[in-house]
């Protein structure tokens, strides 16, 4: 039989927005990885705010717990029903509109539905950068990256999510509306809301539009391949490079020589080693510049050459043009899809001060080598800002399973590195469902209980992402 | 007779540190303006987190009223005790220490009680730049700048102190220690609990310590004064420079005429104006270029000629030397002084899209005039950020007692006025116990609950400064 809020949501926002059909519900209630097969009561799809609201408001009445989607792009199991089929999902796909652009005012307006990649090109129409970007920002919706605070290559020059948000408009979890839509950089009166709903997957508000910051647009970027002595050059270079073209440095990433070789191994025509001596370590980094009438070039190239002569750099290539700049971060790009073509993987994101990202290579690969030889690593991402995508493949003719049952072992061991280096076991990707664990082990319970209360506080019947980021338990 | 908290507090932290006498307590129960005199049962003054957890302990057990305080330089009346004699004032004047300077991770962690001006030095003498800069920086407290989420006269290249924190550590209202003094760039594992303590005045946590982002210093900074046609003509400069400069326009303030004849008729030596014909309205600008090999000079005096070329800007200066540079905004700070030699004044710190600041200084100064004939209207401020200090002088000749009976109504003025544009009553300065009022008649009374209801969950007995911020009878 019918649940009888089905019809209640129907007659809500149209039946055409009510999905009930597996065929139908598919893409919305199984995550992007796969990782968490699941079923929903429905998939609502409303077309505004208002519609938001009363749907929150129905499902309030019934108890039901609602999963908000954006583009279901996530890594964590955050936006995908549970496999019950007593979730309701409230997909925000419909929501596109872009309420206001202001060029002079340097923000925009956006509903949560529109992709990462539309609000780019919005901002680019009215001669400006949004600058998030990451790998699913063609599918990936401005909802969703404020709900899980995305990082991304460019974090080290702008930011994360949270830093380019200036505004939020928020349904709570009794179907009322957050006006907090505001283009104000300074706004000290009282409590700032926002964070509160920046970064916390959907457990305390559903993000139905967001006000962002946006730059100057770059009018040159200088991109570059550099070969290294070891880890602790890629910092020294990137101190280098601060101390030249200061905040330019907008993307710096570390690849290491395994992530290299899967990516080769897998390459799609025209990828090619840039350099011509292999070597374990290198980064690729772009200084971007926007000023119309300032060239950083040869202050890149003056310190690729003093990184040469000090030893730190053993090679380098800087791209003579937009296509050889492509062609280098089109290696870097590869390097999951690789991966992921390569067989079975362990993955980790994790931060550390920049300044100890050398310690946890060192200290991680040790550890690792030392309890699973013959394992392979795949230690590549934004070194600029601490944070290592630390994957792991199989040794060398592993059976799969064999390999996926050390899993939690192998986590175990760098997630132990990571915190006594005082570092994130989750930089970018947050905790959904997949680590929940390993929250529960290394952040101080002071802290989760702070998060307890203030989820009993915005969202007291727990029907907003229940079980999700907080440990069932906790609420 | 004594109440007993006192020799409690006095064996925690030593009874040099818990100040009853009057004579010694002064400076801590006023606020700097004089606004709010105060009594408190006792100031004391621990030396350690330790002894700041301890101290909050034992107020939670006696139900005593906590108000924290760092350097005693807010506006709003929201670090000093009220007149009842039954609030503690803790004091983290003498917890002074700098933890940790990192210049290749750019962060370091000072203790709360360090100055701003310490914080500056403290990353000066490792070759980076704290960016806060404010005027009041000799005496305003790390703490307190958290506390309240100051903004100052860099915010439009760096950033609010909220954008300026990477991590805390906060002592809670029942005397718990949370710590999350973390330097990571990214870290998405739950809710960013830091976010709740910044700008929230005291109300949910006392800040112990803060780790805060450094930049790279800069090498050149271009400063210049320039005579403009209106204030949309700030605005378009503004957009002028960021187009050919990007985002190295590091300050950007505007002067309005009243401001600097009030200026010039209480100058201090060597002040003068700065062009030789007087107009409305002026700017003064800096930008500055951390790179040690790139000038920015000559871009910025190619967009003054543009904008003189196109007569938005009438005449302009650009500081010669350093010194030259040091007199120009010695002009700018001189204007709340010299507005106060001149006698009764009426302030608000509003801020709007800085889009719509020429809309607020049109629509404001004629209801102000329409209501209130012959009324002096002194503005200036961070137009980059879209913030104002919006102040008014009585009309030449009226008794200040006259002039101040107007107050509140000049009050509505304005911030209707703000509201109407979608802007804050208080951009930087905070709530306090100044703002209430306003507070409550322009924000949304949802936002107020969910306010209150974070208050509750987090200070369920109300001993974190109680009255302030949130207004009393929201709790």
């Amino acid at each position: 039989m019918q649940h009888p809020v089905i019809p209640a949501l129907a007659s809500l926002v149209g039946p055409a927005y009510v999905l009930t059909d597996p065929a139908a519900t598919a893409r919305y209630t199984t995550d992007w990885r796969r990782n968490f097969p699941g079923a929903a009561l429905a998939v609502v799809r409303p077309g505004s705010t208002e519609e938001v609201a009363r749907v929150v408001a129905a499902c309030a009445e019934h108890r039901i717990a609602l999963v908000a989607q954006g583009g279901n792009t996530g890594l964590v199991g955050g936006s995908t029903p549970d496999d019950s089929g007593t979730e309701v999902v409230l997909s925000l796909d419909r929501m596109t509109a872009v309420r206001r652009v202001d060029p002079l005012d340097n923000s925009m307006t956006l509903e949560a539905g529109c992709t990462v990649l539309a609000a780019q090109e919005v901002a680019a129409a009215a001669g400006r950068l949004f600058p998030l970007s990451l790998a699913s920002e063609g599918s990936a919706t401005v909802g969703g990256v404020v709900s899980t605070n995305a990082g991304g290559e460019q974090v080290l020059r702008y930011g994360n999510t949270r830093d380019l948000t200036l505004g939020l408009e928020v349904v709570l979890p009794d179907g009322r509306v957050l006006q907090a839509l505001t283009a104000l950089r300074k706004d000290n009166t009282g409590y700032d809301l926002k964070q509160l709903f920046i970064g916390s997957e959907g457990t305390l508000g559903i993000v139905t539009a967001a006000t962002f910051k946006l730059f100057a647009p770059p009018r040159k970027v200088v991109t570059a391949w550099a070969a290294l002595r070891d880890p602790q050059a890629a910092v020294g270079l990137l101190a280098r490079l601060t101390e030249v073209v200061g905040e330019r440095v907008t993307a710096f990433e570390l690849i290491g020589r395994e992530a290299l070789s899967q990516v080769l191994a897998h390459a799609t025509p025209g990828m090619r080693d840039p350099l011509a001596t292999p070597c374990d370590w290198m980064v690729l980094f772009d200084v971007s510049e926007t000023s119309a009438v300032l060239d950083p070039a040869p202050a890149v190239e003056a310190v690729l050459g003093d990184a040469m002569e000090a030893g730190e750099v053993l090679d380098a290539v800087v791209a003579a043009s937009g296509r050889q700049a492509h062609e280098l971060w089109a290696l870097r790009e590869h390097v999951p899809e690789a991966q992921r073509l390569h067989g079975a993987s362990i993955k980790h994101d994790i931060s550390v001060a920049v300044s100890r990202i050398p310690e946890f290579i060192e200290t991680a690969g040790a550890a690792l080598r030392a309890r699973f030889p013959g394992i392979r690593i795949v230690c590549f991402g934004h070194v600029g800002d601490g944070n290592l995508h630390y994957n792991q493949s199989a040794p060398e003719g592993m059976p799969e399973a064999d390999f996926r049952a050390q899993e939690e072992a192998v986590h175990e061991v760098v997630h132990g590195v990571t915190a006594r280096l005082q570092g994130s076991i989750s930089a970018e990707h947050g905790i959904g469902r997949l680590k929940q664990a390993a929250l529960l082990q290394h952040k101080q319970p002071l802290a989760l209980e702070l998060m307890a209360r203030i989820k009993r506080a915005i969202d007291p019947a727990n029907t907003f992402n229940p079980g999700r980021l907080l440990p069932p338990d906790l609420h």
